[in-house]
């Protein structure tokens, strides 16, 4: 739903120049996705994505972005890599955005999700999380707990307006995660985004991760948090835990998690519906009459965060007692 | 039909162990390929392919073909993308031999080529051919013409145990080549093998290009005199001049030739017939009880020489006189 900038193919074909990539054949808008603008593009060549960046993301973690896509994809994880150009850089410029192509990856997402399908998410989370070892370069999670104390301070005036009672319940809540937000837990890069949109599949199951722009250093185990939000509640709203057991075990599978970890999952799945309740509202509160986004109900986490404010132990989550 | 080093899935398993890429499920010997050893390798994360490095590769060219399959994939060329391990290198150990990991290119070689296929061929080549113009290791031809003069050497008492009068025949044919040899046509570095079998398709078209180990720097249009005798004859005799336009057409959409290297195209087809003339002729002459490998015919590349020879000018290749 969102091509916010529009390119012709004249340009496209201008700045495929930059390429050895053959002459352009097809250039289509790829209407799923919501930070940045990406096209479909065949060359005589092949098949790629073209990503024109929007200015919610920053320029300065360009780098940090395509660096990570790179290091993901020489360690066999599906993720799509960036394309040099003729001078050997990733970037470009095209339509007055930071613009770079990428390999396709020829799958799809999710409109139906399985317990199978939690597992294979939750293996290759953990697999991404065991290739980062070595990565080198660092972006901090300017939407953790400080990030949300900005964004409430923003939305508490006018969360009331949403539903009655919100902004109280968010301030405790905050209050709540502050005091108790775990210190000492392995960390490193995350996804921190990875919702069933932003994973592919093919015949042969998981063929693709993409959308590393919300990528960060935070707690790994956070990560694996946000996809219990994501992928695990039924109509968004009935929690399942035989995906929620496929997701976990799918993960330790891989990368098994510390006794710490376990016992950290509830406060963190907290959290993770805290950062998307908080994203949401906000977006809610300050849509503009040429808001051409779909808009994502903020309350849809609001349900998910009191089913992990009622949560007593990790056993809710698939985990052996 | 080679499989040299036999591996065995405890081993593989424990190879694995350097990776991040889940466990062993599946271990298949891949029987097509000459020099190396490969197998099907499928994990818990994804399919990959094993090379075993046998003993015709010299250990100390390994990083320029490692090197190079990294660079072509970041120019977006279809080509296998070495898999880094833990430690964030590619070579490792495994039955005594070098050995590397691979992303697995979903595509069947063809076994029926159409000229189509032949004009796809001749896009990737020129595709290569542009994306190796930034890339700074360098590797000798080896068996270019100097490489000719020592096979011939080692063959010719017993050539004419193949054919009658071979051994004159190629001792004319290479003082004519030495002669004529281009000096001033642009290099860079070329597949040097790029026969049906290293081409991969699926229902999109082309979709891979494997086997580079005999890369190396030489003329760059040699490597599509290469493709004319791999790809355009029928049954190895019969030249097919419908996909030899179709291979230069492809090519030169990608990287239109100068003149120059329109001009020396049959001298290049001429040794290029007698690269691999010789060198199955020497394969011949030196099968042991244990070879293995099904044996190339080398006249099958005698009568391409002499198709060659009889050329005129290079409207025999399907170019606009």
């Amino acid at each position: 739903m969102a091509v916010y900038t529009k390119v012709i193919e004249s340009d496209v074909a201008e700045f495929l120049n930059a390429y050895d990539l053959g002459t352009l054949q097809t250039l289509a808008p790829i209407w799923q996705g919501i930070e940045n603008t990406n096209y479909f593009v065949i060359t005589t060549l092949g098949r790629y994505v073209l990503t024109l960046y929007e200015k919610r993301v920053q320029t300065e973690d360009l780098p940090f972005f395509i660096g990570l896509m790179e290091h993901l994809a020489h360690k066999a994880l599906p993720c799509p890599l960036p394309i040099k150009k003729r001078d050997g850089q990733v970037l470009g410029h095209l339509a007055g955005r930071h613009a770079a192509l990428f390999s396709f990856l020829d799958g799809r997402a999710l409109s139906r999700i399985a317990p199978q399908e939690c597992g294979e998410t939750g293996h290759a989370l953990a697999a991404m999380h065991n290739a980062v070892a070595d990565f080198k370069m660092q972006r901090p999670n300017i939407l953790s707990i400080d990030g949300w104390e900005k964004l409430l301070s923003f939305s508490k005036a006018r969360a009331d307006e949403v539903s009655s009672g919100l902004g109280d319940l968010l301030q405790e809540e905050l209050d709540y995660l502050r005091f108790r937000w775990p210190q000492d837990l392995p960390t490193g890069v995350i996804h921190a985004d990875l919702f069933p949109d932003n994973v592919l599949f093919n015949e042969n199951g998981l063929c693709g991760m993409i959308d590393f722009y919300f990528a960060c250093n935070d707690i790994l185990v956070y990560d694996l948090a946000v996809c219990l939000n994501a992928w695990c509640f039924e109509n968004n709203s009935a929690f399942n835990i035989t995906k929620a057991r496929a997701l976990v075990k799918g993960y330790e599978q891989i990368r098994p998690l510390s006794e710490g970890e376990k016992k950290a999952l509830p406060i963190l799945a907290r959290g993770s519906a805290m950062r998307f309740l908080l994203t949401r509202l906000h977006d809610w509160l300050n849509q503009t009459p040429d808001t051409f986004v779909k808009l994502k109900d903020p309350l849809e986490y609001l349900t998910k965060l009191r089913f992990h404010q009622m949560v007593g132990d990790v056993s809710a989550y698939g985990f052996d007692a």
